[in-house]
C-alpha cells in the first residue's frame, strides 16, 4: 500500500560545512540538504522537524528529524536510498515510522551535548575542526567543583547569546560532567533545553575556572546574576557535538543515547 | 652562538589537501609547505631530507625531516614558531639536533604504515577522508591467514604500482597484523622500506581475502608470480597513516614508535 506515514530518520553529520540545521535563505543547510535527498528520492517536498537548531559548524552524533513520507520505500532501505544522495559529511543511519503525533522537536524529552577540548601543548592536526584546540593546562577538579553549579533548575541568562528571542530563560539541567585524560577534556552537559550557544558559553566559563582565572563558586554568582559579562566566553563550534537524545520512545532512544 | 647545526624536526600532518610529503612543481605538498615556514622563521631557505614520499592524501601521525638549520632559535621554542606560520593539518611537536651524518631517510632503519577500515553497514560522517568505507563483512580470522603471508624477506612486485622506477622490489615485511572490533578494522604493516602504494595494495588484497574473494593461501601465490593483476585493488589514500618510525637513536624513536 502505497500511502504515507510519520517518519523519523536518524542521523549525524559533520557540521563544518553547514550554517546549521535549520533552513536559511542565503547559507546551506543540513535540513535542505536532507529535504532536497527525500525530494528526489521519494518524490515528495517536505519540510522536516528537527530536534533542535544547531549553530553553524557544529556537529551532530545523534540527529532525530521527521515528516510524514510516502511509505514506497521501505524504512530498512530509505537510509541508504537518502545516503546516495547525500554528501559523505550527511548520513542517515535509521528510519522508522513514528505515531502521528511524534515531532522530532517537541517530543524530545532531554538532550546533551559534549564539548571536546584538545588539551596539549602542541595542536593534533587529525582534531583540527573537530575540536577545540587549548594548549594552558586545566584543573579538572576545579572545573568539576565549578561544573555542579550549573546543575539545577535556573535562569541560564548569564551563558546565553543575544539573538533569537526567548520567552524564557530557564532551563534545567541534568548534569555537567568533565571527562579528562590523556590531553583531551569533554565536557557533557544534559538538560531539558538549552538557550543560543549556552554549551559554547558553559564551556567557556569552565575553562575559565580550569585556568583559575574564575573561582568555581563564581559561577554560581555569575548565574544568579544573569550577567553574561561575568561568565567567560562563548568558545568556537568545532569543538561542540549533539551526542544524546532521548524521547522517551524505546526504538528511537535505543540509537539516540550516549554517543560519546 | 648563533652557528648552524643539523636539526631533526617530527610533524604530523594530515594529508587530504596535499599531494604528498615531496616538493612538486604543479601542486602543494607538505615538503613545500614545511620549507615555507622555515625560511620565514629561520630565514634560511634548505631542501629537507623526509622519511618518505608519502602519497597524495595519505596521512602521518608521525613524519621526521631534518636539514642544516641556524641555530637562532632554540629547539624547544622552535616547534611554536614553526607552528605559527603552518596551516592548521600540519603540526611540528618536537626540534631536536642530530649528528652531522643524520639523514631522515637514509637512518631510518623501519616504517610501519596503519590502513583503516571503517567496516560498517552505513558511513560514519566523521570518517569521511580518514578511513575507507566498506560496508561488505570482513572475516578477520582469514584476513589474519592471508596477512602471515606478506611477512618475510620477499619480492613484492605483485602489490607495487607502476611508477616511480626502482633498483630492485624486493622488501622485508616484518610484521602484517589485522586489529579489528566495533565497526573499525585496521592492517598495520611495519617493513624496512615500502614500495609505491604498496601497502594500499596490501589493504586492497587481504579486503578481497576478508570477503573469500581470494583464499588466503592464494596471497601466497599471488606474490610469487609477480603479477599485479592477481592481487587484490589499490585501496584509496583516505585510510592510510604512517604510524611508526624507527632510526635506532633513543631521543627520535621515543616520540614516534607506535602511534596507531
Amino acid at each position: 500500500m502505497d500511502g504515507r506515514r510519520n517518519t523519523a530518520l536518524l542521523l549525524s553529520y559533520l557540521g563544518t560545512a553547514y550554517s546549521g540545521w535549520q533552513r536559511q535563505k542565503n547559507a546551506m543547510t543540513v535540513q535542505q540538504r536532507l529535504e532536497e535527498a527525500i525530494e528526489k528520492t521519494c518524490e515528495a517536498r517536505v519540510s522536516l522537524s528537527g530536534c533542535g537548531r544547531t549553530d553553524a559548524g557544529v556537529h551532530a552524533r545523534v540527529y532525530v528529524a521527521n515528516a510524514v513520507l510516502p511509505t514506497g520505500i521501505p524504512t530498512d532501505r530509505l537510509p541508504f536510498a537518502l545516503n546516495a544522495r547525500l554528501p559523505e559529511d550527511i548520513v542517515v543511519s535509521r528510519a522508522l515510522y513514528v505515531p502521528d503525533g511524534f515531532d522530532s522537536r517537541f517530543s524530545c524529552k532531554s538532550k546533551a551535548y559534549t564539548y571536546h577540548i584538545d588539551n596539549q601543548r602542541v595542536r593534533d592536526p587529525f582534531h583540527t575542526g573537530r575540536a577545540y584546540f587549548y594548549s594552558r593546562p586545566l584543573d579538572i577538579e576545579a572545573m568539576r567543583a565549578g561544573a555542579r553549579h550549573f546543575v539545577g533548575e535556573q535562569d541560564f541568562a548569564a551563558v546565553m547569546s543575544r539573538g533569537s528571542p526567548v520567552k524564557s530563560t530557564v532551563r534545567e539541567i541534568y548534569s555537567c560532567e568533565i571527562m579528562g585524560g590523556a590531553g583531551r577534556v569533554a565536557i557533557r552537559v544534559s538538560a531539558n533545553g538549552f538557550l543560543y550557544n549556552m554549551v559554547r558559553a558553559i564551556s567557556g566559563t569552565l575553562v575559565y575556572v580550569g585556568i583559575g582565572k574564575l573561582r568555581p563558586d563564581e559561577v554560581r554568582s555569575a548565574l544568579l546574576s544573569g550577567d553574561r559579562e561575568r561568565a567567560g566566553p562563548t568558545l568556537p563550534p568545532d569543538g561542540l557535538y549533539l551526542t544524546d537524545l532521548h524521547y522517551g520512545v524505546e526504538e528511537i532512544d535505543a540509537w539516540t543515547g550516549s554517543q560519546e
